[in-house]
């Protein structure tokens, strides 16, 4: 069989056994390939997106010629408050600033004047009273790992950081509920809980870098979605600090709670605009005892969608992730990053996970449905992994490619959720009409969720290829009764874009329930509803 | 090994061959039992509950001496219009107002003199703004299958049953999304998606007669929210009339989409007070290829937890359902409905289900559970069932403990959510408070949630027993922060004790929700959340 050749022979994946009924592992290593989850580089030189070049991130407010709303200036008055407040926590030194003005694609810039870090919840109930007396804008940071602009400011709003919120408050392992402040890092969280036998129910790329707060608070999405669901069912409390500087404590640590109004769930996902998320309480699913990854190559979309629907049905309830990307990607991967496909000559990859309790079941259902992918001619070449070491170097793969994507140039990224069997369609009729003016039109995604990240990049920011791209790409997502943003939220760069994915009503009243909660409108401006007219 | 002893041989329940690594079929059937998921009786002769005795159903604002909010009074002009609006399905008729102004449990009854069954969501909608403009009370009703007295009208309010609203709308079988109406049941529901290889994400005693649309107003859970998560996370969209007739339309069918802030959250559990629901887009699994069955005794409930942790370790993803009931529940089941229960002399019986999507697997790791539950002493008996008529069987044994209740004379109600340690503390303290004054004492439930059914029964209604079990049970439930509310919602009879799991800063901020949506407050009076005083 061709297509079982030993691919990768240096990079320790598994790889089929002609005739036999399991994946043998090869020994080797994988030249440059990082590991899983690899800290997000912060400001890092050389990255080129949609908003900038190579140099200096110009402003905002200058880039996109925004004005001001009527907030108080901050006085001397105000700093001194804070320094007595958060003595050695209240920063105004350009220094310390300058990380949190700027976003991590560096596509964006503010310019606050000071960053406060507060440690408990009762610090963030009194600076947001405070600031809510002086009508001061607050910009609530977490990870400051946003992909919309969404965790700087626009312009001179305090930055309001959780970086210190990192304490875990209790952690239950016979219901596996964890809660925990609102700035631990997601993956510090996931090593404590690995040491007890459970994992968190959400993974991303930024996983090194982003707070479980502001994952709460942009509804992240990720890695895990396909298997443990969204964080709307898997966070079971939340804590959060309004406008006021009321504390509202919905921290409950219960599975079911059906005693009035779910507050929590209007603060999830709605990006730090109706109250800061001080403290979160979440569901987490044991750590499964046996994880196997396949790597795999397709000709088409038509069979990336059919091995989904295949592999779903065969690996049932151990499925945990279906990821795709197109050629175009594994080449920016390989080219900017220097990691090594295992698999080659195909147009489409896909990565398959499973997660399950007992290895032998696990492999035995895997190699089912490999057998049966082969067969029938869906997937045309592939590798399988199950020790840790290697299933690090295939994820990589996919969760390197945003990070590739920087080095390519400039970078116009989108994240689409789309019927399923629509998914690649926009990717073929963007590469179609942007022809020559785009460097690269590249897809991925979290196919098992129709969540497609379409990304273009080109040697430098044009205004001309923008008109090309948008309002084009919502016109074709609101066609087809997509999203305009699945899982990245609106920030500040895509709120004026809402109305291709909900309607005038919910809009409406959206911006009724963020004038009852913040009446100033201090919390985060600027970002995820759009400006009045 | 005397407690594998071929129990139940009548039912055709699958007994444990001692020796063997199967659990093999005894031929037979079980007398008297009731296949799974039977309609519930509605108002069925002779049953007693803490409200009503074997007669006639007193009126509830007589019986709680509520006093009518100033509403309009419904006129023959408005009965005109409605009848214009709605021709046939405006009904005045005491026959058909009768099921619809008494619950299911016989403990309320309102005196509503119009019955509304729109067909469409426009019809909807003009309803509403009728009701808005005139200052009419309306009282949204599904399946009328709710337990805490807020599907039926207090006074009278109009009803406006969605049961004509049955319409399945779409059906994905690539991404497992259903759309439909509100009014759709949800046992209709499940056979038709049963038929293309799904199942409904939630399954619960009501089945045969509640709506989806009443199940996403009171956020049901039931018996497959340990395997598919809440209702939160499975309802991707819904279509809301608000209290003006404006239409809201959330109806997304996409598994992912963070564009502004997540509306029908708020709708999701407001039992009818925010807003009626319309339409409903939902996920649904996959129909499960192996279901098995396992009924155990346990001498004490420090066993049921500990079978509990060991069989989620060991069944992992399989495991679809942990329920538990003691054996006064099982006295009852078998004295009043005749059912046999295969198991004896235990304290304690426990149901635990795996889906999964090979049966040889699922039954090797249900057999290893079962040995080392069993060789180390946490389960002292037990039968299996892997055919769908046997686990009917054995599921009727849990599903009909309310039935049974009911037959057993004045039934005191709580549902209630705590640490899973604490569950059924709550019921031996109750037991020893209540000593001969109560008839019985009984506690069941979804352990895998941490969610104790508490019911107490007498031979009559009595205020002094009232007052011995309330407040002390939302007392006990406070001090170890748990829910007095897990899965019934608060309705009618609950809402004085919110205050019990939510603090005051939640229930203002839930209130002025309210006045927001519903600034005429004519959306379901008199439930959910407090009166004012």
């Amino acid at each position: 069989m061709a297509w079982l050749r030993p691919c990768w022979p240096r990079c320790a994946a598994l790889r089929w056994r002609p005739g036999g009924a399991a994946w043998a592992p090869q020994p080797g290593k994988a030249p440059g390939a990082a590991p899983r989850g690899p800290r997000l580089p912060r400001g890092g030189r050389g990255l080129r997106t949609a908003s900038a070049g190579l140099g200096e991130v110009p402003l905002t407010s200058e880039r996109y010629q925004v004005r001001r709303l009527p907030f108080s200036q901050l006085g001397p008055r105000d700093v001194a408050f804070f320094q007595r407040l958060l003595p050695g926590r209240a920063l105004t030194e350009p220094a310390a600033l300058e990380p949190c003005n700027v976003d991590w694609l560096r596509s964006v810039r503010g310019c606050s004047k000071l960053l406060l870090k507060p440690q408990t919840t009762a610090e963030v109930s009194q600076v947001l009273r405070y600031c809510s007396e002086r009508n001061l804008a607050v910009n609530p940071q977490g990870g400051n790992t946003g992909l919309v602009g969404g965790s700087v400011p626009v312009f001179d709003e305090i930055i309001l950081s959780t970086v210190l919120m990192n304490r875990i408050i209790s952690f239950d392992t016979v219901s596996g509920i964890l809660v925990c402040q609102a700035g631990c890092v997601l993956e510090r969280l996931n090593e404590y809980l690995e040491q007890q036998g459970f994992i968190m129910p959400l993974d991303l790329g930024a996983k090194g870098s982003c707070h479980i707060g502001g994952n709460v608070a942009t509804n992240a999405g990720g890695l895990r979605l396909l298997r443990y669901g969204s964080l709307r069912g898997t966070v079971l409390g939340l804590e959060v600090v309004l406008a006021d500087g009321t504390v509202l404590d919905c921290l409950a640590s219960l599975r079911k709670d059906n005693t009035g109004y779910d507050l929590k769930q209007l603060f999830i996902g709605s990006e730090g605009t109706l109250g800061v998320i001080t403290a979160v309480s979440i569901l987490c699913p044991q750590k499964p005892k046996a994880v196997n990854l396949a790597f795999l190559g397709c000709q088409n979309f038509s069979q990336v969608l059919e091995t989904f629907t295949t592999c779903r049905a065969m690996l049932g309830e151990i499925l945990s992730a279906y990821e795709f990307m197109d050629e175009k990607c594994m080449e920016l991967v390989e080219k900017h990053l220097k990691l090594s496909c295992p698999v080659r000559d195909s147009h489409f990859y896909v990565l398959i996970e499973t997660s399950g309790s007992s290895s032998t079941h696990d492999e035995e259902k895997l190699n089912s449905f490999l057998e049966q992918a082969m067969t029938s001619g869906l997937v045309t070449d592939g590798t399988v992994a199950t020790d840790d070491k290697k299933i690090r170097v295939l994820w990589s793969l996919r969760e390197r490619i945003t990070e590739a994507l920087t080095h390519d140039g400039c970078v116009y990224k989108y994240d689409i959720s789309l019927p399923v069997g629509k998914l690649y369609d926009l990717v073929t009729d963007m590469r179609a009409r942007l022809g020559q003016s785009a460097k690269n039109v590249v897809g991925y995604g979290h196919l098992g969720d129709g969540n497609l990240h379409l990304n273009i990049t080109a040697e430098s920011y044009s205004h001309s290829l923008l008109d090309a791209i948008e309002p084009f790409v919502y016109e074709w997502t609101a066609k087809y009764n997509g999203s305009i943003s699945a899982e990245h939220g609106l920030g500040f760069k895509k709120k004026q874009f809402i109305q291709y994915s909900k309607p005038s009503e919910a809009i409406f009243l959206m911006q009724r329930f963020k004038a009852m909660l913040d009446p100033k409108g201090i919390l985060n401006p600027y970002k995820t509803l759009p400006s009045s007219s």
